[in-house]
């Protein structure tokens, strides 16, 4: 018999002792490397099709020992890892995992429940309502949200769109859909220049495509100009459009700016307009009192997404999303099929709130998080989040070769080189462009970019679990450094 | 200092030393639950609303002990758990995980990777190219399929009829949308009548709406008869609907029976539809070449999916979706944001090509699991569910007071009781139910069932990883006891 086979039977599971063994040492080699994580470049620097040249074009046809996967996941993988865990990963919004929320994942994937139906596993199910109404109360958010949780924000707001949609009386869009219809009058929505591009991707899928998207202008802090928006809605009654949704933003992901939710709600009221907000990224702030303000209003939307994934270091997915009109959710995506009628009718079927049908354990880790940290621990570590990026924000603003291109309320700095001698906005971007690349070709610090009225903007974004101070103060000397060597 | 607290610092993640520690202890938990799972009923016997009240309404203020998280675990989460894992666990597409996709799920949560671009993680978006090009060659598909990975099937088929749509040339959908148009004719998809309801889903969230769908019949072995499907597109035609796509489905859920792909696609082709098969449980058994006829005229198909995630060993969820086109995939999904445009023209961005901008990694448990058991491996396993169901079939077919329902070409055998004395199909239906419900409640065996014809049959799903011949034999005992019970 091969040798290497000996601990792979012809049939039925690794070996249990094997699995043991192997757990054991993927724990080790975790801990290992989150311990030593600053010894790794954040970005990997290899080249396209580099990873995958090292890589056997044909899958084996024998079962390989698992020594002989993890040494070449080291060897071959590794190497063309972006370190998102990485406390100089200060790019986009830096989401980091935790330890409380690896080893959930891992009972997750161990249990490997699918929670479709309340009866296809209870507990997951019913953990799922008790986190998204502990989360509600963290927030300071509206009892009469009901909450489900999705893979990412981009689906989370498909979701809310999707009710908006349905909320349409009198059109049957889920039974007659939009197709071949004079009596569906062109819908349209509204969002303001700073929201997020997976808003305009939920409008392609749902039919109502990038001409029924119109973005709002923002003041001089990116925030939607409410009296915009009512121009804009009164313009479009006029020319025969059907306003439906408002997709207001709290955090954009340029800036972090926060849409005033409270104004735009009146607006929504008024028009009876759903309202949702995309909170994805600076919803989490809000377990700090003094940022409660990021919702104000809040009571007026008709839905809400918050990705604990972003900012309370839960490995990547998990997306909450909340509405208070769970039923415009129902009545789109509850079909069934009779295997899965079950007899239990006082209980949720999460399956029925929405397009997937299967529905990873999610809430086991944002359960794990939320007791381990505590609400305190959560709030120190936001809390400390804003106080580095606030500290690097007066940094930069003190420092004659840079400026400040928005306000920070959040973990975000926008900014930008701008020193003395240039005074070309073109040659400024050129410069700007030019910074971030040497910097992230550094290995020592990656940071991202945005464009602000057609100014190169650089964000550095402090979110990790991981960044401390002594990180912060190292950027600085960084982008200080780098500044002077292209200039 | 509260001593709860003691490990659980301000700041920062949990310490590595207590990662290392609660690490291990999980591994060992993990373990030993495998191992000893048939000590657990396979349905948790819990009343909805059970496990919710023994969780406290709040959040905890302080950070609790790991200690305590895991106790609560396993004494209020364990009682609400269905255990999917359990050999005796025969209901559904029963999908099980594996040692080595457990482990390389814990990998993914600690390096917690968003592979959202190419240059966001190299490593997760080479390795998702290299293993999908694995998957195709050991399921003997045609080289020109293009893959990606999304979550669920029906995200996957979601996306297949959002290309669909896209490909209607003229029409402009992404930029103009669906409503207030008189230029779009009304749009119509084919589906069998054992379609799965995900498709009506995906109808629904796309805007072609219930009517926008037609079920096609099927003959007495439940697969769509392309006669009837033509016939359906020339009525519709001449009633002024425009024909866009055509979903097959390779292992319908209720039967696992498998439309005539090759049939189907020359009419796909002379009227020129989409054709997408959904093979989400049986593409698997094509890893076996005696099965390969299932894709026979797959050539000709513009896209497929396939989930591991049901017949592979992996832990949800892990959705492959293979196209000819990924072209009409980008025209409808590729919108960006300045941010997120990398230099690496030569490289590809996969939040290009779907609705979801985060990307777990989840390549990683599907390279694990390929290397682990090998092809060989895979097939052996695969090959024994099936030849386990076709002796539970011949069990069926030969017992006087049994009658199968349906061919058994995979796992899933369809049955139901029909004792000579009873001969009414409403009392043989209350019967079965009865017999199903008795079979699920002792806790011993889960089976689902479906209705077919009107008749409500029990179905038995063998794809565990863990489920063995003794477990079958048991099962057949079981059976037999419960219904002298009921009879």
């Amino acid at each position: 018999m091969d040798s290497k086979n000996l601990n792979n039977p012809v049939l039925g599971d690794m070996p249990v002792d094997d699995f043991r063994k192997y757990g054991h040492q993927l724990i080790d080699w975790i801990a290992n490397y989150l311990e030593g994580i600053e010894n790794y470049t954040v970005l990997p620097g290899v080249k396209p099709g580099e990873i995958k040249s090292n890589l056997p074009s044909d899958p084996p046809e024998k079962g390989e020992s698992f020594e002989n996967v993890m040494k070449d996941f080291e060897d071959k993988i590794i190497p063309g890892i972006t370190h998102w865990n990485h406390p100089d990963f200060m790019a986009y919004f830096n989401s980091t995992s935790s330890g409380p929320g690896i080893l959930a994942e891992l009972l997750s994937a161990g249990l490997n429940v699918n929670g479709m139906a309340w009866h296809t596993c209870p507990a997951a199910t019913e953990l799922e309502e008790v986190t998204l109404s502990w989360f509600k109360k963290m927030l300071g958010l509206p009892s009469q949200f009901w909450g489900i949780i999705y893979d990412t924000a981009s689906v989370s707001s498909m979701h809310a769109i999707a009710a908006a949609r349905e909320q349409l009386d009198g059109l049957m869009l889920r039974e007659k859909g939009l197709t071949g219809r004079k009596d569906v009058p062109r819908l349209r929505m509204y969002l303001s220049e700073q929201a997020h591009f997976s808003i305009d991707k939920s409008a392609v899928t749902l039919g109502i495509g990038l001409e029924g998207i119109r973005k709002i202008p923002v003041d001089d802090d990116f925030r939607m100009i409410p009296a915009e928006l009512q121009k804009a809605i009164d313009e479009d009654k006029k020319d025969g459009w059907l306003p439906f949704c408002v997709v207001a933003t709290v955090g954009t992901t340029s800036t972090t700016s926060v849409d005033p939710v409270k104004e735009i709600s009146k607006i929504c009221l008024k028009e009876n307009l759903w309202l949702h907000v995309d909170a994805a990224y600076a919803g989490t702030a809000a377990v700090l009192p003094e940022m409660r303000w990021i919702f104000d209003g809040i009571e007026n939307a008709d839905s809400l997404v918050i990705n604990p994934h972003k900012w309370m270091f839960t490995p990547i997915d998990l997306s909450i999303f909340y509405t208070k009109k769970p039923e415009m959710l129902k009545r789109a995506f509850s079909l069934s099929a009779v295997y899965l009628k079950a007899s239990e009718k006082e209980s949720t079927n999460f399956m029925d709130y929405g397009i997937q049908l299967g529905r990873r354990f999610r809430a086991l880790k944002l359960w794990f998080i939320i007791r381990y940290f505590g609400m305190e621990g959560i709030r120190n570590r936001i809390k400390e989040h804003i106080r580095l990026a606030k500290e690097f924000a007066k940094w930069i603003d003190s420092h004659r070769d840079f400026e400040r291109m928005a306000p920070t309320d959040f973990g975000v700095v926008c900014f930008r080189a701008n020193p003395k001698n240039v005074v070309d906005d073109d040659e400024l971007n050129t410069l700007n462009e030019k910074l971030l690349n040497e910097i992230n070709k550094s290995g020592k610090l990656f940071l991202s970019h945005t464009k602000l009225n057609g100014k190169y903007v650089i964000r550095i974004s402090i979110s990790g679990l991981r960044t401390f101070e002594n990180h912060v103060n190292s950027a600085k000397e960084l982008i200080r450094k780098k500044l002077q060597e292209v200039i």
